[in-house]
């Protein structure tokens, strides 16, 4: 038997200003309290993958995002299962920021600053090469 | 408005000997004529990642397979939307190497002759980075 994989898709959302969107985990969070996370979320069953991310990411924040263009693959190993993550690039291009409940605090972040901040690990690596290869 | 994003997904697997699966594009195909490509496929609706890429290699190639880590994002831009590639690394785990018409020629490579081959252009960089990192 494969071990079992999960879908999950992430962007690196840019406002007009050209700063990216991070999100602190709660500090009640199961995994990774307190550390930051990039907006996005699963893939629902019979969903494409970027309009799922679209869906994830209006329902989370209340923005209205364009995709540009697909950035990395990471993943992080659960005991049970692999979620795998696509991260994708894209623009703010409508609707207002207002985070829903699961989140603490929300920041936009310059590029340069974005290697600086206490992520996820599976996303700190990822942050790190998009912020110095942009 | 977003481009449109297509998914598909596509293996680096591993045969009992530690060689890895390429298949030629045929003379006659549409895009990467005569090229090297990996097995996999389009997800297709409804279905997840992996039961798509383990599915596109069975009804592709006759193999089984198990799936055991993500390698890599790539992707390719067509006129009317960007297909965005996970890659995967498998082994082979049953079943007999049994080609569809689809394709010309089918060979296992050893690791360190992987980045030599032609091919496609979307998958050259990542399977030299495959082959030197592994």
């Amino acid at each position: 038997m494969s071990r079992a994989f999960a879908l999950s898709v992430k962007a690196l959302l840019r406002s007009p200003e050209g700063s990216y969107l991070a999100i602190r985990r709660s500090d009640s969070s199961r995994n990774n309290a307190g550390r930051w996370d990039l907006p996005g979320g699963k893939v629902d069953h019979g969903e494409s993958f970027d309009q799922g991310l679209i869906r994830e990411i209006h329902e989370e924040t209340g923005l209205e995002i364009d995709l540009e263009r697909p950035v990395g693959l990471t993943h992080s190993a659960l005991p049970d299962r692999t979620v795998v993550y696509i991260v994708m690039e894209g623009r703010v291009a409508g609707g207002t920021l207002n985070l829903s409940g699961e989140h603490g605090e929300v920041r936009w972040v310059p590029i340069a600053d974005l290697p600086s901040l206490d992520w996820c690990p599976q996303f700190a690596d990822l942050v790190s090469r998009f912020a110095t290869q942009s």
